[in-house]
């Protein structure tokens, strides 16, 4: 899905964080990350805003993934349960709990290493116009 | 406060996405950030990503600043609502709504430029062992 | 306010747990319960799902005070942090934080006897046509 | 399991809205209700409170399966998202996501007439003692 491709190559957040595209499915996306010195807390894990980035970015593709092709999608708000410290490679999948024309109701996952479940999300997207405003 | 200072300093994610202490006062701590190409969305706003990191950190110090010096504290979950679209100096304000031993609730809000009201926020935090893990 | 108390003489449920309006103001909507047996959780305070219940009543109708006349809303997320049990006569007040055309941010926080503040939530409502589904 | 049944008895809320306990296992419990007059919305659909109810209550003794004997649990959070409305013999199944002495993070998932996904949440819940307060 090349246009999805697209924005993530124009989120520099994402590229901030070391993150990259693993996966772009109907309604299913999987960006993952290595937790670096560059993303922790003070503790050295990573940081949650860290694991919120990933979760909240994969669930927006998630959702643009259901979209017409002149759409983008903002997150209008997102609920992040950290169930354990992320460590090591982490992987988000965002998907699709329900689509619809105004807003989409989606769900995230975030896994660390050793298959550590590290975070569950819900959220809200809403789609708006592809031009840069 | 010292311990706050020096907690901050050691949170790579804070350094990567350019913020810095702004105020720590007791159950209060405001944190800025200019949303900048690093920290952008797709469109050139801030990203989520950005907003979240700031307020949930604003929060957590805000927590820390009441509670003893062999304590820190971590995220158990946050949810944050995304009112208008991030841009310029970011202000996060994060402050305890109830302390208590075993954790304590938390709310944040971000400004952007203009003082427009960027995001509203609510989280738990849970106190830990100041020891690195 | 005319229509938002027809509205709330229609909703079965704050009958059934004891809610009357208190205040309909432009964005901005108060309603009270007493907690009682039948309102309860296993400890006698007042049941979870009853201080969700006025805050999420609250804050819907505290945005439908800025729609149209045709319009009603429903909620499509909220979210409550419980702060201390709920004892005594609950006051819930719902705000609207950031109006819109398609979704409507919102806030609401209960509080009970000695005027402690009991719960503090925020949601999202989505306008719909005011004919019965 | 008795004692969830004691307990669940002793909640007058869950009398009030006409549940009753489905089903009670390790960490997983399933309450269900009839949408009424007396717990409708507006538009005759279940009100949101009504669904929060059963999901937090599902979700509270989920996470009960899993304490001592001599502890109860309190919700301290719960974020829920309406998917679709609230119709005929609800179902809320609870289950814990990660337990804890101190916290329990919990789900639960609504399902409504025809298997329709009415409702989808995340908590928290804490334990207390179960002497009465």
């Amino acid at each position: 899905m090349e246009r999805i491709r697209d924005s993530f190559a124009r989120q520099g957040m994402m590229h901030t964080l070391g993150a990259r595209l693993e996966h772009v499915g109907e309604g299913v996306v999987r960006i993952v990350a290595e937790v670096s010195a560059a993303t922790s807390q003070q503790q050295g894990a990573g940081h949650a805003g860290l694991t919120f980035s990933l979760a909240d970015s994969a669930a927006g593709y998630a959702a643009l993934t259901l979209m017409a092709p002149d759409r983008e999608v903002v997150t209008t708000e997102f609920r992040i349960t950290l169930l354990a410290p992320a460590r090591g490679r982490l992987i988000a999948e965002g998907r699709v709990l329900r689509p619809g024309r105004r807003l989409i109701a989606v769900a995230a996952d975030v896994w660390g290493e050793d298959d550590v479940h590290v975070a569950t999300a819900l959220g809200t997207m809403v789609p708006v116009s592809a031009c840069p405003s």
